[in-house]
């Protein structure tokens, strides 16, 4: 029986060329919308709108469809795909931004197609919260809405994203961000002062340290699953997004213990996609992938259920 | 039905100056020994060797004792005590050692009394690895043997600390130092590499991300709990030793899942501990103040027992 929803990701596609403690790789298929639509695409029908130039790959849109995600919503643009280009440190935590050549992104006006407009679901990665509120102005009534966003905006278009924040029910950001969003390093009172300002519901990225949930049921913390071998970790934040947001999908009720579970789930999205460089091992992720390793998570944190 | 036994703490005992964000606090007592202890004493009866030195206050002494504490074992030696100087950055997190006065404690050799040797719990606080070797020595086939270290010792005495470990149960050490010690920064390494060199298990604290337990059967982790008022986190690390010790002494046996339940009471403790200035907290710490917040740590995990 299923109740699988239509999943609309809006967000970015681009090349990175990523400097590893592994070694260099150039020419990687990127973006936010590419992670997490592969990542949701596991769980639930997906629907992307984002642009791409004409050097962008053909058989990187061919293996999405392949997986259920609709590309129609892809525009093909004259121009160079969007370009990212980073270095991370030994730690594999840190990183520094080498180059961002914006290219075919620099004009992208998300446009929503008719037929996705109703999409009960509706991920915002990363872009310009102006482009954000445009597609929110552009979906009927969706049941959920999950937003991304990142330091550049928070600083640069505060009223814009206060604008943003008061129409979303999840904004999904890292600790860092929640900080300087809040002006507080405390992050509980992060939290407060930020679902002050809107969202129902707030979850924290921590990286390794796994993230947390600020709802209005309390606060959930999903563990960070430990890997032995991380090998690239750009992505994994869109990953989690996509494997939060297609879980939910996925179910007939967003609930609290949906909400909870959704987080593992993400959490073991996001530990897949650090182990391979780039889109290559979420671009093959299988329900059963993420099953087992939801399991594996379940153990990390089981001290009885009984009380002590 | 009790099967409380005893417990065996070696440590520092100390003044601390501290220069929090919320205030100077100067002549605040601490030490590992005392806040492991404190801590300890809320579950099972505990024996403290430690030196004070003349200016230690008698009044901290019969607080301790008032707990079932038994301070026989603290030798006041003439001198000063032990003082630690410290400021702390406003994320309370970073901290810089701005003065160390051994005193008395440059001289402290343990002396077991002949009624602490068949103490079936030791917790070897942070001294010189070669003392706690002494220690090991005049204590008769404990049942568990925890010990603490820290970067002084992992760069200064690597060979005594080798064999220190070889001999130990369950190290419980920061993640700095478990990638010191072991030479890698990926925390499963560290792990495992650890491991490789004596203990059965290691217990790698990471501050507000909780702790990681890991042992032969596998991986837990224990969420940092959050608080939105932390004062001072002095002795919060000596706070989760001393909470787990204590909860180990309170149990008939020692089980994988009595050492994860461990974990989580550890963590409960702790967080009493760095919600006020010293030991203020922990010195009045009750075993329903520790259910309570245990009860609160197993909310922030839920996500349903059946499978998903």
């Amino acid at each position: 029986m299923s109740t699988q929803s239509p999943i609309l990701i809006v967000g970015s596609m681009a090349f990175d060329d990523l400097e590893l403690p592994s070694g260099h790789a150039t020419n990687v298929v990127g973006g936010s919308a590419t992670y997490s639509s592969f990542v949701a695409s596991t769980f639930a029908p997906v629907r992307v709108v984002a642009v791409v130039g004409d050097d962008f790959p053909e058989g990187t849109l061919g293996s999405m469809r392949a997986r259920g995600i609709d590309t129609v919503g892809i525009e093909r643009a004259t121009g160079k795909t969007f370009r990212w280009a980073g270095r991370y440190d030994a730690d594999l935590v840190h990183r520094t931004t080498l180059d961002t050549q914006l290219n075919v992104f620099a004009s992208f006006q998300p446009k929503i197609p008719a037929e996705y407009r109703d999409s009960p679901f509706l991920l915002l990665g990363n872009i310009h919260p102006a482009l954000q509120l445009e597609v929110l102005e552009q979906v009927r009534a969706p049941k959920l809405v999950v937003a991304d966003t990142m330091n550049f905006w928070i600083h640069g278009e505060p009223k814009t994203l206060a604008a943003l924040l008061a129409r979303v029910d999840t904004l999904v950001i890292n600790d860092e961000e929640a900080c300087e969003l809040s002006g507080t390093r405390n992050v509980s009172r992060a939290a407060r002062e930020i679902l002050r300002r809107g969202p129902k519901r707030l979850v924290i990225k921590r990286g390794e340290h796994g993230a947390l949930l600020f709802d209005e049921y309390g606060l959930f913390a999903a563990p960070g699953f430990p890997l032995e071998d991380v090998v690239d970790p750009t992505g994994a934040g869109d990953s989690f997004a996509g494997g939060f947001l297609g879980y939910l999908a996925g179910l007939p009720e967003v609930t609290p213990l949906a909400l909870r579970r959704a987080m593992i789930h993400a959490t073991a999205a996001a530990s897949f996609c650090v182990e391979a460089v780039g889109t290559s091992r979420v671009a093959t992720l299988e329900k059963s992938d993420i099953a087992r390793r939801v399991s594996e998570i379940r153990a990390l944190y089981d001290f009885g259920a009984s009380t002590m």
